[in-house]
């Protein structure tokens, strides 16, 4: 029922003339990388299996549409009530792999009426996932392996289950934890989920007396020791409150204690309360995480954190402070990172929200669902626009290596042509534009798609991982060219057609469009 | 669960240094306009309110917790499964209010452990419905009263739930229908739930041959009398596909044949057909709805559309050629509709999706939940950034409006001053800048918030209905000078502080804030 009220009609308009049961193909692909990049990451699969596998309309369903369709007879519904996915094969890219404009991401073959129901759903349950990511992926680059990402998104996310999605597939994309718990929850040891506290919590204390502990307890030689260093250091002057909360929170976290010291004055006054605290927790034993800037200048701040550190490691020989976490999170982007990297900074973990979870800088990917082929006529959808315009018939997607083992370029072929082999010179071409062409003498040739849905078994090959397909992102970043992966001006990744595919194509679009008539 | 980690985290230390019931007040409110405009509409209240009716922690949300705060004792998590808003107090402006910077949204009073614990669940349902519900009241003010304005945002949503409150909140904003299957049959008869077809169902067909009715059937008549007219009007080149699938649509839907026009050659062959297939529905006392474009010049294309319809109903003296409608759906944005109104064109309704429902202009609004006061003292947080100073303690917020019955502008006073009077000279300040100040002299003073939850009660005053919500987004619209809904340049709409509450803040600062020592 999470659908588009035109595939409820198509389906009833197929169903009256006696088409529902045409044998039909369908693909779902996109016509252009999001966020000005050339990299798409392959997402969504996991639930678009859950999905096929639970499609059914419930009886109320049924009268709801009765009510949206009221001339539509008994034996329509009959039907209605009798489908399932069961009449499906779908094919589809693993979930992690990198992908590129016109390659099917899915291909659904069955009957015409069940195919044109699921477009709406298996869009949406594609669309998002593929686009947050691509974009945590792009996130991961920008920020570089050795640094912590954390999504903080839930608040900013578009509903609820847009705040899960994005908690999820983040963390696909190469996020190392959340703060949403329910996500956690759900998704078990593959999400790990990270907080600490807010700017709500320092300012809800005012005066040392706000914390009292019995004598013998953590709190009580925690709040000892650290007004002892107070005095020691000479620090009287920090915000009572703040060093009241740190206090507090250390007693509750004594092995976990990462403070927020933004609050009033983050050199002045954080920073200074959370080096009394962490140097009376390693007294007794437990040693601190670090500190959190959410506001002001990141570089600076930061790099003035880790010099005040690296001062206190040496005055009280205490190794802890070369370890302390700095975690920044305001506000932070792509770009943010980007520009990060070319300053002196000494962040070493980034909680990153709003621009992750709602891909500010492009929120939607635009994947199509479109007929290629019915009753083993290809179809063609012609356009003024070029771009528009299909590749019709059922096809098969190739993608060929180089030398290196870094992908050259990804090939369509029609789906009885036989696949470029190893060693062997195969011209492809682009689909549009006949004079460009190339010759590729593949080292390994890999096909992209394979059966993931079949209707005698259900789910074929297991669903996707979050860890396995995370793993797979990895491993595919890695294996392209860098220059495909430039922040600025990325290498265009080819795709191409094979000779056949092209001179079909061709002949196709040519026999279908009108020539006009002018006088 | 739907929430952040820090959240719990910091319910375990406030519970552990036994502040966990502390009286305390939050606000929620943003501090920025979206979209470069003025006006924001107050959305999201009905989910909130269900929301504060559910709360509770399940035993299995509270084993999970236990994996992530191992060390809190038993007690704690008794604490949590005891937990419930009963104990809260919450103001809100109504759903459907313009509302402005600053202004607080929704007030939360209670213990401070709960209070602490809504945040994030609080702000994911107020941030997206807020930011959608304005973005489809900027696109109904775009587009004028007299359009048409359907959502088909569905696959382009942030997850499925994101589709879900997409929907819900653009009727509010002044959508007349949407696409959503789902939202229809969830919300009812306040969700009006549209669709036709779409490219892949004219593809399916090639030939004449395949749509094939018995005599006396209407599809009979329709294909009869379609096939007399094309001979009549000398209509034969155009595509044959589809003009039988326009022609087995009419017959499955004859009362509401709307036929998409631009499969392969908009004015050559899709208008034609829809012509034919009309006169024929006419001629049985079928009344066609009307066309959908989908992808070229939309103005040209509207205008060529309704010239035809016009020579048509005089060529053939039928009236329903001028009542048809022309749905335009491709990529249409705020912008493209305000440039739409200065083209000559005959849309009479937009199809919108993508741009609509991620907000693509600005993908989200930016709500805070700041902690204001606590066992009645007033808390204020400092920043480098002026804009984000808070405003302290709690407060009280009107609307101040003048002689012609508009607003002039909102007002924020501490709890126990008197409010402005209707006839009385008020002094409004800037509550950052000394030197702006005006007297307002209001004709009529409104409250702007009340109590819709309380420990005793519940939801105090009933769920605000769709409807409702939405006819208080219209007239609160028509309220408001024009000069503050302008696309390019809007005027400021003033949001000041009493004399007496600017006085408190900037005391308050100046005794927060350090002076710097530097040598």
């Amino acid at each position: 029922m999470l659908t588009d009220m035109y595939q409820l009609t198509m389906c009833y308009a197929y169903w009256k003339a006696g088409r529902h049961e045409l044998d039909s193909s369908f693909e779902l692909f996109f016509r252009k990388p999001p966020f000005g990049g050339e990299i798409t990451v392959m997402s969504g699969l996991d639930q678009v299996l859950s999905f096929l596998h639970n499609f059914k309309f419930t009886s109320s369903d049924l009268s709801y549409i009765k009510q949206l369709i009221p001339d539509a007879p008994p034996s329509f519904f009959t039907y209605l009530s009798s489908l399932t996915c069961s009449s499906l094969t779908v094919e589809s890219i693993p979930q992690g792999t990198l992908v590129f404009p016109r390659i099917p991401l899915l291909t659904i073959k069955g009957p015409l009426g069940i195919c044109q129901l699921l477009e709406t759903t298996l869009l949406t349950l594609i669309n998002y996932p593929c686009l947050v990511t691509t974009n945590a992926a792009r996130f991961r680059i920008a920020a570089g392996e050795d640094k912590v990402l954390l999504e903080f998104g839930l608040r900013r996310a578009q509903g609820p289950d847009g705040g899960f999605s994005a908690s999820k597939y983040c963390i696909v994309g190469g996020f190392d934890g959340t703060s949403n718990v329910i996500a956690g929850k759900i998704l078990g040891d593959d999400v790990q989920v990270k907080g600490t506290h807010a700017h709500a919590f320092v300012q809800s204390y005012k005066e040392l007396k706000e914390v009292t502990f019995e004598e013998g307890t953590i709190g009580h030689s925690i709040k000892e020791k650290t007004l002892k260093y107070r005095e020691e250091l000479n620090w009287g002057d920090t915000h009572e409150g703040e060093l009241s909360a740190f206090i507090s929170y250390a007693d509750a976290f004594p092995s976990n204690f990462l403070a927020l010291i933004d609050t009033y004055d983050t050199l002045g006054s954080g920073l200074k309360n959370f080096i009394l605290v962490s140097l009376a927790l390693d007294d007794i034993n437990y040693k601190p995480t670090g500190i959190r800037l959410d506001s002001g200048d990141l570089a600076y701040f930061s790099s003035e954190v880790r010099k005040m550190f690296t001062k206190m490691a040496a005055q009280y020989s205490r190794d802890f402070f070369h370890k302390l976490m700095i975690v920044a999170s305001n506000d932070i982007n792509e770009n943010v990172l980007q520009e990060l990297k070319k300053q002196e900074h000494a962040i070493t973990a980034f909680g990153i929200g709003t621009n992750l979870v709602t891909c500010q800088k492009q929120p939607a990917l635009g994947c199509v669902y479109k007929l290629v082929e019915i009753e083993d006529q290809p179809k063609i959808k012609i356009s003024q626009d070029i771009a528009k315009v299909l590749i019709p018939g059922r096809k098969k997607s190739y993608r060929l290596f180089g030398a290196d083992n870094s992908p050259i370029l990804d090939l369509l072929i029609r789906e009885n042509e036989s696949p470029p082999e190893v060693g062997q010179r195969f011209l492809c071409r682009h689909p549009f534009e006949e004079q460009k062409r190339v010759f590729v003498t593949p080292s390994r040739v890999e096909k992209l798609s394979s059966i993931v849905w079949d209707g005698k078994n259900g789910v074929v090959g297991g669903l996707p991982t979050i860890s396995g397909s995370k793993e797979r992102v990895k491993s595919q970043i890695k294996m392209i060219r860098g220059d495909h992966l430039r922040y600025h001006n990325p290498t265009p990744y080819k795709v191409s057609v094979s000779d056949a595919l092209f001179k079909f194509l061709h002949q196709l679009w040519l026999d279908s469009a009108p020539v006009l008539e002018l006088s």
